[in-house]
């Protein structure tokens, strides 16, 4: 594995899924191996979970991290390639990513969707720029496109069910402002990739890019769709086709106990109470919410320790 | 010892006292207790001492550290129960508290008064809400009503006096802006925990919360307070009764070497000089102001140690 | 070493530069040197490359590290003695300095030149008062005047070369926006004492100090200098004569592949492409920009053990 960035990058989900299992059983079992290596951390969005959830990775393995928030502590960069740079930006991308590598020996960035052009945000300069010209493995914090350290953690809490076969649903919530779609398109890859049934339950027209929902049941009534389930992934997303738009006619989309019934409830957090789902279930022993954060750990540990040890 | 907001969190304080001393004399002693344990540390206001002084604190123990200014890295809370969601905050802190529970053994937690609502400040929601729904201890790094860390570190400063039975006396100081009650409320509870025989003097309007300095002398006239005193702390703080206000009138309460006399000046920092104090009294050999500072990591350092090695 | 703040506080040059040669061989030599001591890192001003570099230095020598964003994170410092503190500032400088030395065993501060009154810049208020207050060594992360560990790092780099007496010419460069003599300053003031040839280049007006050139030759006809060079390092400064005004009328100063020929390019990075360098020299294979960002590890780090081992 030489970058993680989106599952394509991933060569055996099973090997990682595994890895992952066993640093939850015993997390400090590789606490040697990243001794004397250091992990970069570049924040161009705000975070939390993700955060946390990696800087704790990379102490359970002993390595030391660095974080630097871009836009207040550092300069703003220069994206493009061949500019004159005379206005705004200090320094280009180019050196950027190849002076991180001196100082880290993996890089993480965030950098999410600004859902102004859908084009531009598929592009994943940032991502693409720092894979290009950086000399270390680069992992995706959450990037326009894709959060595979949140799926892969996702997937982790999937796996824990005794069930065989489990039925899980990803059911668009409602929610006041535009969010990117990275949470949801890893999901539908990490779930699809593992063999999962998969129904996907959204309004008309809120369609996610059909290239990574394929494979996936397309189900527009939410109440059918959530028949049977095991598992309701919940999550908001702005609009694929109208890109970016919000849609705020379906309140009527949010979770309640009535739709859970007795399946589990997923979220990647951070959740609006009472607009995506209700306290009720949110509080629920039926959510995976908080075991969904906790395996965030374990998920971005088995990437650090893969790029560490193994970089093919 | 379950958290450690508040002196009623502390089962027995001369056990912590004893062992701020101890790790004065040798900071390095328990190094490898904290190993492969992270303190996630919570900024809602500045810090510097207590930023400084905590993380060393961890350090010395072995443990990793992560720091978080909520305001500019993370995103905005909602701290009311039953909320919906769709204005400006983000995150429940009821998922905040748990999720950061899964990467952290200790949470510190700093946030101030807002001095605009008595009830609301003495509420303290943030660190209620955090002990409540975090499955790790609790430490305030200052909340609105107390500062404890800052009272441990100066008992250990008062212990090192050789006169038996000092008179303390707590003064009140002028200043420009509003500032909360924390360091004077928790000066007043540890010293009268303590033993010490504690006057108080401020301007008639200015007394603090009746409950907290229950046990002190109340004096009025400064310098009749200050007669014979061993110890003078100094501070500001606005009005409890009219809460929040500023007092501007009594410039004249400031600390000088005609009030010292031979009595060991002590102040929290930071200071303004020449309006609480003058830069004589701050500069001399009375003042035990930065051995205070120093005794923040050693305060620290025991409550971190009392927490990891017994939660009873 | 009791300091490094400038090539002044370097008892030997030639051991600090066999030093960093030693660590760029074997980063992690000396990776128990500093188990146990923390140093203090504080940002008066951005920071990437120094920020990084020197984080990295201290993780090689087993130190903890602790950064502070002066103005985000901590609050406004009075630099002036005896003033009436009733305004803005919130705390001394004296008490920082002095606080801060009881938490960090080194302190690192970043302070750049205002550029508005170069008496004031060249007081070096900030760095003079730690140095005086604090009681543990002081590192220059760049100050007004001075970047030091820039140019440890610069000559770690032209002492790769294999050509005995290079020729070195520092070159101006076009720049939109006023910035400091601190580089150019430190890499006349450390080329000049380790003996090599520098040549100074730069439009009439843009002289530098002449206290800090003395030494170096001065050719303001560009073309002339550069003949036959061996390194061309390209900075740019604004005016020293009329303090911080920006030079805008020598945009054909850039360095182009014409004007390098078969030279070493070497720039501090952040650089503006196609302002001050082209592309076709910025990416061609004689840059050594990054090679020289890469040495900023081993010069902070060479510079850290100094100040642990010995502090004459």
């Amino acid at each position: 594995m030489k970058h993680f960035t989106t599952i394509a990058d991933v060569p055996s989900l099973n090997y990682l899924l595994a890895m992952g299992k066993k640093l939850q059983q015993n997390p400090l079992a590789y606490h040697q191996t990243g001794k004397g290596k250091t992990l970069g951390l570049l924040f161009f969005n705000p975070s939390l979970r993700t955060r946390l959830s990696t800087q704790k990775a990379a102490y359970n393995l002993g390595m030391n991290v660095i974080t630097l928030n871009v836009n207040n502590e550092g300069w703003q960069l220069e994206l493009e390639d061949g500019t004159v740079m005379n206005q705004g930006s200090q320094e280009h991308i180019k050196e950027a990513a190849a002076v991180l590598s001196q100082y880290c020996d993996i890089i993480g960035i965030r950098s999410f969707a600004k859902l102004e052009n859908r084009q531009e945000d598929e592009n994943e300069i940032i991502l693409k720029k720092f894979k290009q010209y950086a000399c270390v493995p680069i992992v995706s914090l959450e990037s326009a496109t894709a959060h595979p350290l949140q799926a892969f953690a996702d997937l982790l809490t999937l796996m824990d069910t005794a069930i065989k076969q489990p039925k899980v649903v990803l059911s668009w919530a409602p929610h006041p402002k535009a969010l990117p779609h990275a949470v949801a398109n890893s999901f539908c890859q990490w779930t699809l990739a593992a063999g999962y049934d998969l129904t996907i339950t959204h309004p008309k027209g809120m369609e996610l890019n059909a290239a990574i929902t394929a494979g996936a049941r397309i189900e527009h009534d939410q109440l059918k769709a959530l028949e049977n389930a095991d598992f309701i992934y919940t999550k908001n997303w702005s609009s694929y086709t109208d890109y970016g738009k919000v849609n705020t006619e379906n309140s009527d989309w949010i979770i309640t106990e009535e739709k859970l019934k007795s399946a589990q409830f997923m979220h990647c957090l951070p959740v609006r109470r009472n607009v995506v789902v209700t306290d009720q279930v949110l509080d629920g022993t039926n959510s995976l919410a908080i075991q969904q954060a906790q395996n965030r750990t374990y998920a971005a540990q088995a990437v650090l320790l893969k790029l560490l040890t193994n970089e093919n």
